[in-house]
C-alpha cells in the first residue's frame, strides 16, 4: 500500500511513572493498524535518536514486553533534554529529521512530553509546508508540572499527586504520634518550579484533621507571615507539616532553595527548600523538625500510581494513532473533563498551535486566601486525579517492571555531529 | 476473679508503619482472654502517659477501629522519647509508675518499641522484686533500625526494607532514561544512624541491572575510593545510584551530613548527606545530579508495607500477650527463623536482659569485600523480609487510616511533675 508508513515515537523531558503507558498506548494501537502504519521505531534518549539515526526497532519486542510497559515507570527508550531551534536557527537538524524520516520512511512523528516538546512538536509538524516533506506530527502530552493548557491535566501528574498526598498523610500521622517530646515539624519537598499543582496535592490531608501549610511557588515568600502561621497550627493542632515547592521564592525571585549556603570550604552548594524551610523554623520557634525531599522517588513512584492517570496516559498514547491514522497533523489529544463527582472524562484533541510555548499555572481561586491551602474548587480538581490504585505485579517482594531490549534498526545515513 | 487485672501498653520511640499492627495484635489478643485480663490502657505519648496518669481507655474502642490499626502507619496512642533512668537514680519515677499501676489495678505492662524501650522494659519487670509490686513486664519490639539482638529481625524494618528497595528500583529506571543528556547520579538518602540495614535494602536493586553504591554507617568514608567506585559505574553503565545512610561518617566519626555547611549568615545547617555526597561527585566528576531524602516517609509508608513485616508485628503483639497469660515477665517474642528460601519463622522469645543494651550491626559478610554492596547472604536475609504487600484500603484516592477517638480514663491521683 503506498500510504504505509512507519511511525517514529520519542520519550521527552523529565519521564514519570506513567509515561510508557501512553508508549504501551502508541504501540499497541499502532500494531491495530497494521494496514497504514508500518512499525514503529522509537528515539533512543528522545529527538537524539532522530537526529543520531539511532532507532529502535520496537516490532523486536513481544506483545507482553509492550504491555508490561503499562506498569513500568521512568522512559523505556531513554529520553533526553534538548529542544530543537527554530527552522531558522538551525534549519542544518530539520534537513537532518528529514533525512532520517525518508532514509526509514517514517510519516508519523508521535512525540510524548511537556511544554518545550509540544514547542519542538509543533516545529516538526509545519515541516510538510516549510520543506515539502509529508509528516503527521502528533503530541502525546506528558509532564508531572501539569501545565500544558487546555488538557484537563496531564499524565503523570495525578500519580505525583496521589503519591504526594498519600506521602503527606503517613509521615503527618507519624509527626502526629511524636509531637508531645520531639518532632513537631514535618517538611517536605515537592516537585514544580513555577506552578504548584504538585504541592497542592499535599492539600489533600487536610479533610483528614491534618494542619498543612502550603508553599506554593504562585505566592511569593513571607517569611513573618509563614513563621505566624506555622506556629498557629502548631499551638492547635500540637504539631505542623509543611509542603513546599521547590520554586517556591522570595519577592525579588529567589528560590528558597538557593539562599546562598556554603559548605565548609566556601563553595556555593545546592540545597534543597525543605531544609531551609525547617532550619527557618527552628530557629523562629525552637520546634523540633524533619524533612524530607522526594524528588524523582514522587515522580518513579509506580507502585503508587493512581489508576486514573494511568488509563489516561494509556488513552492519550492510543488516541494520538487514532488521530494520525484520520489524517490528522499538528495535534495534541486531551482530556477533556465532564464531571467532577464522579469524575468523568473524554477524549478530545487542540492544535499544537494553542499547545505550544503556553504554561498553566494554579488559577489564583484554587488556593486558600491566605495563600497557605488549597480551596475547595481546587479540591475537587485534584480528587479526581488521584482515583484508584494501579499495582503493578510483585515478584519476591519487589515490583516486575520490563527493561525492553531495544534492538537498532540498522543505519543508512552518514553520522551527525549534534 | 481475683487474678484478674488490667494491662497497659505504649508505644515508644521513633513510630513505624507497622507499630500499630502490634497494638491490634495485643489488643485483640487481651480481648480474647477476659478472664485474666481486664481493660487494656494505652499511655498517651508512651510511658510518659503512665508517668502522668494520662491513660487512654481502649475498651471504648470499636471491635472495628481496633482493626484498622493493623493497616494504619504511626503511633494511634502517641509516643514519645523518654528513657527511665536506672531506679538509684530515679526512684520517684518508679514510685510513681507503681501508684498509677495500683490504683488502675494493672498487672500487665506490654512495652512496644527499640533498643531503649527493652532497657526501660526490663527495668519494670524488676520492679516486682525491688518493690514488690507485681508485674508482668513484656517488650514488643519494633524499630526501623532492625538492631535488636536475638529476633531474627524487628517490625517496622522489613516494610523499611520494602519501601526503600521499591523506590531505589524506581528512581534508578528513572535516572537510566535521563542519563543521555541529563542527570547521570541519583543519591538518596536513609535512615539508619549506627546500622546499615535500611541501606543495605538499597542493594536489592542490584539484581535487576542497577549500579548502586551504598554508604554503610559500618564502613568508614573514604572519599577518594568512593569517588572512584561512582565514577567505574558511570563509565560502564552510563548512571549510577548512591544510597548513603545517614549514619556514613568520616574515619573521625564525623558524619557526612555534618560537614560544617553554613547558611547565608554564617549559622551551622543541618542538612543531609545526600546533597553532601552529590556535591562530592558533581565536583569531582561534573556529573548532574539529583538527590532524595526519605526521611519519615520510608518509616510512615503503610501503602508499601511489607506483608511480612505486618503479619510478624501482629503476631509478636499477640505473642506478647500470651506469654502475659502464661505468667512471663521479663520477656519479649522473637521472630525465630527456620529457612531463607521460602522465609519461614516461627515465634520464640528472649529474656529481656539478654535484650537489653545490645545493638545488632551488619555483619561484615553481609557486606561485600569493597565496604559498597551487599552479599547475597544478605540478599537471602532481606529478600525475607519484604515479601508480600498488605494494601491499605483506599476511599477517594487517599488510604483509610484509622484515628482513634482516644478517651482518657478518669485520673485518681495527684499531678505528678516530670
Amino acid at each position: 500500500m503506498a500510504r504505509k508508513k512507519n511511525a517514529f515515537y520519542a520519550q521527552s523531558g523529565g519521564v514519570t511513572a506513567v509515561i510508557n503507558a501512553s508508549a504501551c498506548g502508541v504501540i499497541e494501537t499502532a500494531r491495530k493498524h497494521g494496514d497504514v502504519i508500518g512499525k514503529v521505531y522509537a528515539g533512543r534518549n528522545g529527538i537524539i535518536g532522530a537526529l543520531t539515526e539511532d532507532l529502535i526497532d520496537t516490532s523486536k519486542e513481544s506483545d507482553e514486553a509492550i504491555a508490561a510497559l503499562r506498569s513500568t515507570p521512568s522512559g523505556a527508550f531513554g529520553s533526553c533534554r534538548f529542544k530543537l531551534k527554530s527552522l531558522e536557527a538551525n534549519k542544518r537538524e530539520y534537513e537532518r529529521l528529514i533525512e532520517v524520516f525518508k532514509a526509514h520512511n517514517i510519516g508519523y512523528f508521535f512525540y510524548n512530553g511537556g511544554g518545550d516538546s509540544a514547542d519542538t512538536c509543533y516545529k516538526v509538524s509545519q515541516l510538510s509546508e516549510a520543506m515539502g516533506y509529508p509528516i503527521q506530527a502528533i503530541h502525546v502530552p506528558k509532564t508531572v508540572d501539569n501545565d500544558l493548557p487546555i488538557t484537563d491535566c496531564c499524565p503523570g501528574f495525578g500519580s505525583v499527586a496521589k503519591y504526594i498526598a498519600v506521602s503527606t498523610l503517613e509521615a503527618s500521622f507519624d509527626v502526629r504520634s511524636m509531637a508531645k517530646t520531639s518532632t513537631k515539624i514535618f517538611v517536605v519537598e515537592v516537585m514544580g518550579r513555577h506552578a504548584g499543582w504538585i504541592a497542592a496535592a499535599g492539600g489533600l490531608v487536610a479533610d483528614q484533621g491534618i494542619p498543612v501549610v502550603i508553599l506554593f511557588p504562585e505566592i511569593e515568600f513571607d517569611q513573618k507571615k509563614f513563621l505566624a502561621a506555622v506556629k498557629a497550627k502548631v499551638e492547635e493542632h500540637g504539631f505542623c507539616t509543611v509542603v513546599v515547592s521547590e520554586g517556591c521564592h522570595y519577592p525579588d525571585g529567589k528560590f528558597l532553595a538557593e539562599q546562598g549556603t556554603r559548605d565548609a570550604f566556601g563553595h556555593a552548594q545546592l540545597g534543597g527548600a525543605a531544609p531551609v524551610v525547617a532550619n527557618m523554623i527552628k530557629e523562629a520557634h525552637g520546634y523540633k523538625f524533619h524533612w524530607a525531599v522526594a524528588d524523582y522517588l514522587q515522580r518513579a513512584a509506580r507502585h503508587i500510581a493512581s489508576k486514573t492517570d494511568v488509563k489516561q496516559a494509556y488513552e492519550l498514547g492510543r488516541a494520538a494513532v487514532q488521530l494520525a491514522v484520520k489524517g490528522k497533523n499538528s495535534v495534541m489529544p486531551t482530556v477533556v473533563r465532564l464531571s467532577d463527582v464522579p469524575y468523568k472524562y473524554k477524549i478530545g484533541h487542540a492544535e499544537l498551535k494553542d499547545v505550544a510555548n503556553v504554561e498553566k499555572f494554579m488559577p489564583r481561586d484554587f488556593i486558600s486566601k491566605d495563600g497557605y491551602g488549597i480551596t475547595d474548587k481546587c479540591r475537587k480538581y485534584l480528587s479526581g486525579l488521584i482515583q484508584g490504585e494501579d499495582y503493578p505485579k510483585y515478584e519476591n517482594g519487589l515490583p516486575v517492571y520490563v527493561t525492553l531490549k531495544n534492538k537498532p534498526v540498522a543505519k543508512k545515513l552518514p553520522d551527525f555531529k549534534l
